[in-house]
């Protein structure tokens, strides 16, 4: 659609997805997968993490994945870095960004990573001055910036705080997680339209998890706010461990589905989309949330009636004859 | 909250939720449900459809369960009437208002109600006859007023041309059906707008499903366009028979989360509608949709931490301790 707004589409599916999974993906599905999701139209892919083999054996194969795809030169390759080593395996591969890690909430950061923020920051630093001697771009992905599990709200002054001290380290992007799925509307537009004020120059991405079922909403909320890069996850993988029935992140195709439809230009291709995605099931061994991956694209239409739920008595007696 | 907006809240998971359940709930446990309900706060209940007994036998005992429920001043109690032998079972009653149903796309009106649009008008426009000469009240819902999954898109005049038809017999309200989850945001608003617009002295409702997942999204919208009424399911029953993974009506308890989030006032008793929701599994004898009675309320906070998706590789080893 000429002259919709370009909106920019994150994957994260084999990076926050796959390292929630129990089953194995074998490096060879993995890079499959990749190559299938490089020739959709994303504008970015998170590829894996370079993190300990021990403390996420789901990633344990990073250098044979991220060596093994065929890049594509519209896409940025990124990947999860934790610390020093981790930054100089993903340099030694290549990667085109680097994507660092904290939380905005003390409790979650200790939680998570076992630091505390002061801790976590002066790690990151020294990370981004690694990095920087590179042609590499660094993003910040900042979790519970829209609230967190334990400790509750998040004061939007305290994410506009760590933002700037990332910022003054001259990172090239923020990204602003929901990571339990805390996040509404109201405080999403809220919130959005302050970072994206005080830092124009930073390329800003959300980072939604429908773990309440506003992930959709929220994201309105945040393009009215002039957002325009978001993480999503093929087949709404991810998600909390510990919250087994709740869903992960925001579906890529549920969200791309929706933005076209209202008019933005993805570049990403649906129908290609919703292939890869079907292909999860046998990866990882289990149904996915994607309820697009269900129902279809609302026009994919039926031939044998599809009958509805508002109706009269007759629907169920026609229905068995259907 | 005061001053804030007030939003009424309508819920369907009596009526469009138990008729596409296969376990017939006993009558007892209905009456029962409902009567929770009734002290949730509702604006509006759909008890049950006064239709033929052998068409829809989850809902066979309607005079059982509109006699025997206690009814509360305010909520409206209104049930779903098809032709005048369902409006004289309705009124003898005692019913608040009666639903009437037809499609606005023609294939589904055949499909769903076995004749033709202009038969199910003059249909319905007998009842309103017969009705109107009581004090009850009249609504009429417009399904596929968003999409119609034979037909596709419909043109936003069709609908406000059969809403017209429908003022200009005198009803109370209108209740625009996205019937199989087809509606997407823009839509919703344009619609909305024109319909608010054309038809300020109807009561109109907005009903979604979340098939694709906009279904909070497109209340967004709605909301936006000044919508202040919407038709929800406890524990998101519902939906389309021919498609049993994809979720049904919109999640009451995660609509009136995001509205109270969001500082709407819906006058509905959040935690006693969470726990109403959680025995419907046990009357129905499946797990229902909703993702809040999974993940509970954002500010429900974990002592124990739930380890974020979006962490460093120490999370597994720490979630393994945890």
């Amino acid at each position: 659609m000429s002259g919709s707004k370009r909106i920019y589409i994150h994957e994260v599916a084999t990076r926050d997805g796959f390292q929630n999974e129990a089953q194995f993906v074998d490096t060879d599905a993995k890079i499959a997968l990749i190559d299938r999701l490089s020739a959709c139209g994303y504008a970015k892919i998170e590829i894996t993490s370079f993190t300990s083999p021990k403390a996420i054996p789901a990633l344990r194969d990073a250098e044979a994945v991220m060596h093994g795809i065929a890049r594509h030169d519209r896409v940025v390759y990124t990947v999860l870095v934790p610390n020093i080593k981790g930054a100089e395996r993903a340099l030694s591969c290549g990667v085109d960004e680097v994507n660092l890690v904290m939380s905005v909430s003390e409790s979650h950061n200790r939680t998570n990573l076992r630091m505390n923020r002061e801790q976590s920051f002066a790690q990151l630093r020294d990370v981004i001055s690694v990095v920087k001697q590179t042609n590499v771009a660094i993003n910040v992905s900042l979790s519970t910036a829209m609230g967190c599990p334990m400790e509750g709200d998040i004061a939007q002054a305290e994410v506009l705080d760590w933002m700037q001290r990332f910022a003054d380290l001259g990172v090239h992007g923020v990204t602003l997680c929901d990571t339990t799925g805390m996040a509404f509307p109201s405080q999403v537009g809220a919130l959005c339209a302050a970072a994206t004020k005080r830092f124009s120059t930073l390329d800003l991405t959300l980072h939604f998890h429908n773990t309440r079922g506003m992930a959709l909403a929220n994201t309105l909320a945040a393009l009215d706010a002039g957002i325009d890069r978001f993480d999503a996850s093929l087949g709404g993988l991810g998600g909390c461990p510990y919250a087994p029935g709740a869903t992960g992140n925001v579906c890529t195709e549920e969200l791309v589905h929706m933005l076209e439809l209202d008019g933005y230009d993805t570049r990403v291709d649906l129908k290609a989309l919703l292939s890869a995605s079907a292909l999860l099931p046998s990866l990882i061994g289990h149904d996915v949330p994607s309820q697009l991956l269900k129902s279809g694209q609302r026009l994919d239409l039926h031939a044998i009636p599809c009958v509805s739920s508002d109706g009269l008595p007759e629907q169920r007696a026609f229905a068995e004859k259907a």
